[in-house]
């Protein structure tokens, strides 16, 4: 893979829309592949909808050949009917990565507020912007669910560097 | 499948343990085909244990070729943590028989333990009692969340029986 760099994937799944953001990092330079939300029928029923996902992140996952995955820890402070739809669109996506062979980390939102913007509580826009910087893209057309996918991606990126410089 | 009657498979699906019964109807006698657990690795990541209840779930569904799916509807007075590792399990397990296109039925545990001893509230052994007798087996030998997924696949075909019969 290190003639095409290093292309990471970062997921924000929900059950009606699943934001994706595939990144690629050749020589610390970060620079966008795809990036995207699933919206699953919602007059389907719950298997479907988890199919599709499941469906679409495998095409995405065989197309461009992402080699790592991130999605985003939740915060269970929701309900619990929430919390089970949200696990279940979780399942779904994160068996995608776990059969074609991509590790998944998680990380803390506030982790991954705090790895691009410097701060834990950074308001979205401001996080958003930091996405479309480090990406070199100067007026993004993405999806807030798409922008928060590829934060998580180079959320990964920058820490598995830091990792690798600190050795830990 | 005329042939060969009609293969559904019942699941109960869960981050640590997933049952699951493979049972097959022919002119209203119901038999076993398999049953048993899915173990997943407790030391290794969420991913990695989602990836394992997708894949033997879908060795499974390729090897007996179950047309339709029941799982229980999950009671969500649960705490929210708790509540998204169960959704997470539940996604693994739906999207594996999506994308096989098996169409999943849900069921209140109420209705699968009424439907099998008439009685929504009906003890456990009680309800593994008959799931044995439907089956003709007179010494089980399968786990509490393998019966518990046999009861699901049977509850399924007296339900989809019943809608045959009245047409609704």
């Amino acid at each position: 893979m290190a003639g095409r760099g290093l292309v990471v994937i970062g997921l924000d799944p929900g059950s009606r829309v699943t934001g994706y953001g595939i990144v690629r990092e050749v020589s610390g330079q970060t620079s966008l592949i795809e990036t995207g939300t699933i919206r699953t029928p919602v007059k389907k029923d719950m298997a479907t909808r988890l199919g599709v996902i499941f469906d679409r992140l495998q095409i995405l996952i065989r197309t461009h050949g992402p080699v790592e995955a991130a999605i985003e820890n939740v915060f269970v402070s929701k309900n619990p009917s929430s919390a089970l739809k949200l696990g279940q669109a979780r399942g779904a996506a994160m068996a995608a990565c776990a059969i074609n062979n991509i590790p998944v980390s998680e990380y803390e939102p506030t982790k991954v507020k705090k790895n691009l913007v410097g701060l834990g509580n950074a308001p979205k826009d401001q996080v958003a912007f930091m996405v479309a910087h480090c990406l070199g893209v100067k007026k993004p057309d993405w999806a807030e669910d798409a922008s928060d996918a590829l934060a998580i991606a180079i959320c990964h990126l920058n820490e598995r560097r830091m990792r690798r410089l600190t050795g830990c």
